[in-house]
């Protein structure tokens, strides 16, 4: 059953008086009104928050954080089409988008089982609009950027922002950046972030990764730090499929995303098709958040949370030297050994998931240079 | 004395008929028109080209290469200021440029002297406009980004745009978010790629490089692949000074840049207060580019050359092991002994400055994955 987009927990904002708080909390994101005193959530930490935000925001035109509409391009496609064998055509696409600063692409088809019942109109939330239809946009590039970890050890805290909203930020500028390429060899695309459809199953499908226990999608290199986009296009490409790296298993033997969430949100128990309630997607076996006690700690913190982010194993820096080696040389093997609870002991005791303080993040000796 | 940018060479494609061919060629960056069936100049390049400059162009609202108009931002000044010693608002601003996908940042005060003397109207070239005044701006944040090496390498290629084009993209979409987040901590910025000011003066006068044989600022770090753009702003900072690291005295022994020049453009001499027309800079001893040589090659080959870059010893790609290897073990080493010599024929001799063909780039392995 199709997930209809009025039931998403940020659009119940706009018509479920149980969420009005909602309506000003997304709109501080392009301009923030509410500061406190306390660290990670004065007025620098908000102003560098919706500086990550900027370009999302900005560019999808006031769509909320882009749930609603389809991101408008600049382009139009070329008159004359380059005719090209399709693996070329896939090899370019992905060549272009590499070197346009998108960390993992995939390609898989359209598929209007991932799309939303209906497109949700939040200056007229009573309004019943028809979602888009996309016609002859039968393929689905699926685009995902990573972003650095270290705002994210300060969550909570609007900080984290500039991460989770950077990484929205550059799925949307360089997302059209690639629309414009592809529009340049002479085919249709159009930009989609979290509008239309839902993007963690389109990811699954074009190989980007697991679901995860979190709710997110688990990437094999950048783990659950990770923004998705996708482009509806009519370029012929081939297409990818399903890769699993262990997650289910591992995630069946942790709960450190579980145990860590203040709201009580994330399940502890096996996957199942229970729900919690209707902003939860109906019919399929999965890990489901209740969306209601995130969204309300998200309400009271006044800013995204995002410490099932930070909480969770698969994250690691790789931007960093020691982080890398510690993947390969203990992560990573004992992952694949199966030896969960001697590896979530050595997380623990190493303290990869504790909080930075944010006064401490914003002295760190990395930016100084 | 001032520089009217009137002169700039590509604005006399608007009013100087032996360069009217540029109106074309400049227009092209937001839609091309012309391409070949020879490698590194068909429709799947140029349709890179594009894609790289696109966010620089869409956002610069029609100012050609954003060489005419500031940008506009998308956000105003909050009512309340952010109240906090000067040395806490400038590592605040570094941090969050850091952060937001900025290399280098430097802090200095605006200077006039490196303003343009006219505001230059690309749709009506003979009227006469005075300058931005930029009242209260007082100080200039001189931000910089590097892109990658590799598409450099296949210069003259229209793949070089995806670099250049793409620095400048970055430069407009997170120079507006670090505006954003000047305007969080209520204090007035707006930004300036290469309308109203010079670059380079201001980039030296904060200490982020110094100027090299091929006109171009070479950076410590990132060499001469780098692109500037400025924040003209009232929040109070600190301020940088101009650093040495050693390129005039290398430049002096280096003549990579001249002698690669297709167009004979560089001088092979030493600085000198001669200039070639009147796209040049009077009054500064320094090595001027004949700008009109340079044009015309651009112009030629339709597209933007960047020979001087690939062929700087000072370019090197800090991405790949190797390479950083090699400037920590040979290059620096040998500079600092002021072994110029041994150095350059080494350089020769790995072929580092050697174009890599077009096709073999688009079919390169590190974008497959």
């Amino acid at each position: 059953m199709r997930f209809f987009s009025r039931n998403h927990i940020f659009h119940r904002s706009y018509w479920d008086s149980k969420y009005s708080k909602g309506v000003a909390f997304l709109r501080s994101y392009a301009r923030f009104r509410e500061t406190k005193s306390q660290q990670g959530f004065t007025q620098k930490d908000y102003a560098l928050r919706n500086a990550g935000w900027s370009m999302s925001m900005y560019l999808s035109r006031g769509a909320v954080h882009g749930y609603t509409d389809l991101i408008p391009s600049f382009s139009q496609p070329q008159e004359k089409k380059y005719v090209a064998p399709v693996e070329e055509l896939t090899s370019a696409i992905r060549t272009a988008g590499k070197k346009l600063g998108i960390h993992e692409i995939g390609f898989t088809k359209t598929n209007h089982e991932f799309h939303y019942a209906d497109k949700f109109d939040q200056y007229n939330p009573s309004r019943k609009l028809p979602p888009p239809k996309l016609e002859g946009l039968d393929n689905c590039i699926v685009i995902a950027v990573s972003v650095d970890y270290d705002p994210l050890k300060t969550t909570p805290s609007a900080i984290t922002g500039v991460d989770a909203g950077g990484g929205y930020s550059l799925c949307t500028t360089q997302g059209l950046s690639l629309v414009d390429f592809i529009h340049g060899l002479g085919y249709n695309a159009i930009l989609s972030l979290n509008d239309t459809a839902l993007c963690i199953p389109y990811a699954i499908e074009a190989g980007l990764g697991e679901y995860g226990r979190n709710g997110l999608l688990i990437n094999e290199t950048y783990g659950p730090r990770f923004r998705i986009a996708k482009i509806f296009t009519d370029i012929p490409v081939t297409h990818d499929s399903p890769k699993k790296h262990g997650v289910e298993e591992f995630c069946n033997n942790c709960n450190n995303c579980s145990s860590s969430c203040p709201a009580k949100a994330i399940p502890d128990g096996p996957p199942s098709v229970n729900i919690h309630n209707i902003s939860n997607i109906q019919g399929v076996k999965k890990w489901t958040v209740d969306a209601e006690k995130c969204y309300n700690f998200w309400l009271n913190i006044n800013t995204e949370c995002g410490i099932c982010i930070r909480t969770c194993p698969f994250n690691k820096d790789l931007d960093k030297f020691w982080h890398r080696m510690y993947v390969k040389i203990i992560f990573n093997p004992l992952r694949k050994l199966k030896l969960y609870k001697t590896l979530l002991k050595i997380e623990k005791s190493i303290g990869f998931d504790k909080r930075v303080k944010p006064k401490k993040w914003w002295e760190s000796e990395t930016f100084k240079k």
